[in-house]
C-alpha cells in the first residue's frame, strides 16, 4: 500500500467540494452543474515567458438537466467517486481498470454508465483540469515503460533503490512517481540523460557511462510515458540537474524532445507539472554525421513523405523558431536523410559512450 | 562489462570452427559451404513426449560459388564475425545495432553488405541453428520489456537485486538473462506467476501479493519477450518452481500461454531453451465469470471475427487436444464473449489479489 502523502494537495477535499456544489445546487432547486475548463485547441497557447504550452481560462458548464450533457455529468461524478475510493483505500489503478470500476448497467434501463474506455478517458481528462490534479495524483496510471540507472539513491514505496546497483536490467520506472511514492536521497549525479531507445540505454548501462560521467541515464522505450516525463521534471526542479535528450535524428526525435521541453497541445494542462523548458537536445543533430565522420552510405536513411511533412510542421511551431533550430531542421530537409541512434555502431560498438557523447558534452554541442 | 561465462558453452570455438571449415574447403580447392538447418514449417514438429515444438534434422548447404547463395554466405560470415567481436569485447548489442555493425558498401561496387535489417535478422536465426547458440548467447538482444518482484534474491552483472525490495517499479527484466549475467541466490518463493499485463502486475505488486503468497510475480508487457520467457524457463528448471500463467480470457491469452509452454513454430529451434511444458494456465478461464459471479453485462466483450478464427485455429493445435482444453475453448466460442483481466476490477479493486487468485490456487483450479 502506498503511504499517504505528506506534501500532496488535498484530493479528498477537492473531490468533496465538487460533489458539495452539486448537492447545494440540487437543494436550492437549481440545475446541478460543473464548470469544466475547455480542452480544445482554441483554449491552448504557447507561453513565451514560461516557454511551455498552457491552457487558457475558458470554461464550459456541464449541466445535469441537459439531454446532451446528462450522461457525461453522471460519468464525471462516477470517475470522481472512484478516484476518491482509490485515495481512501491507498490504492492506484490503471485507466483500463477504472473503466471497469465504473461500468455498470443503469437500473431499469438497457444503458451502461460507460460503454467504451474512450468515454471514461475523456472524463478523466476533464476531471484533471477541473480539480487541478494530474491523473497520477488521482491515483490513476498508464502502462509503465522505461528503466533507469545511475548516480542516485531513491526510496520507492518504502524500498531503498540504489540506482548505482540495479544490474543490467535497471530499475523499472513506475507510472506514478509523485513525491508520496518516490523520494530522492543521495544524488551524486551532475546531469540527466534521457535516451529515446531501450537498446541504446542498454549500451550506456553496460559501459557504465553513468559512473564515468556522473549522471543518471533513463529511457522511455520510444515516446517517453508520463512517469518518465514526470521523473525528469522532478530531477530538474528538485535536484537542479540539467536534462539532456538523446534521440534519433528524424522528425519524431525532434518531436519527442519537444514534448519533453514544452509539453503537448493535447495535454496542455499538464505542462506546468511535466514540461522541462530547460531541456537540451544533445543529438543526433543533422550536422553530427559530418562532424563525427559517419559513413553516410551505410547509415543514412532517406526521408519519406511522412518525414518531410512532419519536419515542415515542426519547422513552423512557435517553440522551434530559434535560428539554431531552423538551421537544424532545414539541414535535415536539404540533405533528405535521417539517422538512427544505432547508426553510431557503424563506427564501433562503444563509439557512443567513448567518443560521441563525451565530445558533445565537452564541447557543449547541444541545442536549447 | 559482462563477466565471462563459467558455464557457457564455448562460443569462440564454435564460431572459429565454422570459419575453419570455410578456409579448409578453400585451401583444398573445394566450394566453401555451410550446412544450415532448414527453418521451414516442413522441418518443424510437435514432440509428444517432450511436449514442445521442435525442429527436425533437415539441412541445406549454403555455398559460396552459387549466385543465389553468395550474398547470404557472406552475410552469415559477417554476422558470425560480429558476434565473435562482441564475445571478445565482453559486450552485447541489439539486433538493430548488429545490422549497422555489418552494413558497409562493398569495395568497388554499388552494393551494400546488407540493405535492411530483415536480411541480418534472418541470418542471425540461421547462425543460431547452425552454431546451436540462441541469440542471447551470441550476445544479441531484443528490446527488453517487463518487470519482476517477489521472493528471490539474484545477482545481475555483479549487482545484488533483492526482488523483495524493488519498490513500485520493480526490477526491469533485461533481454539477456543467461547464467553468466544473472545468478540466482536466496529463493523463498514457492511458485512463479507470469502476468500478461503490466497494469495487473502493478496491482499485485502494490498489494504485495508475492509476500503473502510466497511467490515471484513478473510480467512481459503483453506477449512476453524472450528475456522473460528464458527467465521463466530458468525459474522452473533451476529453482524447481511451478509456473502459473495469468492471461486475458481471449484467444490471444491462450496463445501467450501456448508459446510459453510449447514454444512457437517460427522459432522452433529455441523451444528446448525456452519452452516450459509444465506451465499451467491459471486464468482467466471461460468458466470463471460464472464461478466468481462477474456481472457479465458490465464485463463481457463480444468475440469479433478475428477472435473466432483464432480460437478455431488454436482448437486444432496438437497441443490443445486435451479434453479440458477443448472444453475451455469451445465454451468461449459457445458464449461468444471474452473477458479481460481488468474485468475483475468490476467486483472490487483488489478482488484479484484477495479472492480470485487465492481461490484458484487453493482449489488447484488450473489447466495443464
Amino acid at each position: 500500500m502506498v503511504s499517504k502523502a505528506k506534501s500532496k494537495k488535498n484530493l479528498p477535499e477537492a473531490l468533496s467540494k465538487l460533489a458539495d456544489e452539486v448537492i447545494a445546487a440540487a437543494n436550492k432547486g437549481r440545475t446541478p452543474s460543473l464548470d469544466i475548463p475547455v480542452r480544445s485547441l482554441a483554449n491552448v497557447r504557447f507561453n513565451e515567458t514560461k516557454r511551455y504550452i498552457e491552457m487558457g481560462d475558458a470554461k464550459q458548464a456541464r449541466e445535469f438537466f441537459n439531454v446532451n450533457m446528462a450522461k457525461k455529468f453522471m460519468q464525471t461524478l462516477l470517475v470522481a467517486a472512484a478516484c476518491r475510493q482509490l485515495e481512501d483505500e491507498g490504492k492506484t489503478t490503471s485507466i483500463r481498470d477504472l473503466f471497469y470500476m465504473i461500468k455498470h448497467r443503469i437500473d431499469g434501463s438497457s444503458e451502461n454508465t460507460v460503454d467504451t474506455q474512450d468515454e471514461s478517458d475523456v472524463v478523466i481528462e476533464d476531471l484533471e483540469v477541473t480539480a487541478s490534479f494530474i491523473r497520477e495524483e488521482l491515483n490513476l496510471f498508464a502502462e509503465n515503460k522505461g528503466a533507469m540507472a545511475g548516480e542516485l539513491t531513491l526510496v520507492d514505496s518504502g524500498d531503498t533503490i540504489d540506482a548505482r546497483a540495479v544490474g543490467s536490467g535497471g530499475w523499472a520506472i513506475p507510472s506514478i512517481v509523485e513525491e508520496h511514492v518516490i523520494q530522492f536521497k543521495k544524488c551524486t549525479a551532475e546531469f540527466v540523460l534521457l535516451i529515446e531507445k531501450g537498446a541504446v540505454w542498454h549500451r550506456l548501462n553496460q559501459d557504465k557511462f553513468w559512473k564515468k560521467h556522473k549522471c543518471i541515464i533513463l529511457h522511455g522505450g520510444g515516446q517517453p510515458p508520463r512517469g518518465v516525463r514526470r521523473l525528469c521534471y522532478r530531477f530538474v526542479n528538485e535536484l537542479k540537474l540539467p536534462l539532456y535528450v538523446y534521440v534519433d535524428n528524424d522528425p519524431w526525435g525532434y518531436y519527442i524532445y519537444s514534448v519533453l521541453k514544452q509539453g503537448s497541445i493535447n495535454l496542455a494542462f499538464e505542462s506546468q507539472r511535466m514540461a522541462v523548458p530547460s531541456a537540451r537536445f544533445i543529438g543526433l543533430s543533422s550536422y553530427d554525421p559530418e562532424k563525427f565522420g559517419l559513413d553516410k552510405k551505410s547509415t543514412a536513411i532517406g526521408l519519406d513523405d511522412g518525414d518531410i511533412r512532419r519536419a515542415k510542421e515542426i519547422l513552423a511551431y512557435p517553440w522551434f523558431q530559434s535560428k539554431a533550430w531552423q538551421k537544424e531542421i532545414n539541414y535535415m530537409l536539404a540533405n533528405g536523410v535521417k539517422y538512427e541512434l544505432e547508426a553510431l555502431t557503424n563506427k564501433s560498438i562503444s563509439f557512443v559512450t567513448e567518443e560521441y557523447l563525451p565530445r558533445k558534452i565537452k564541447e557543449k554541442d547541444w541545442l536549447d
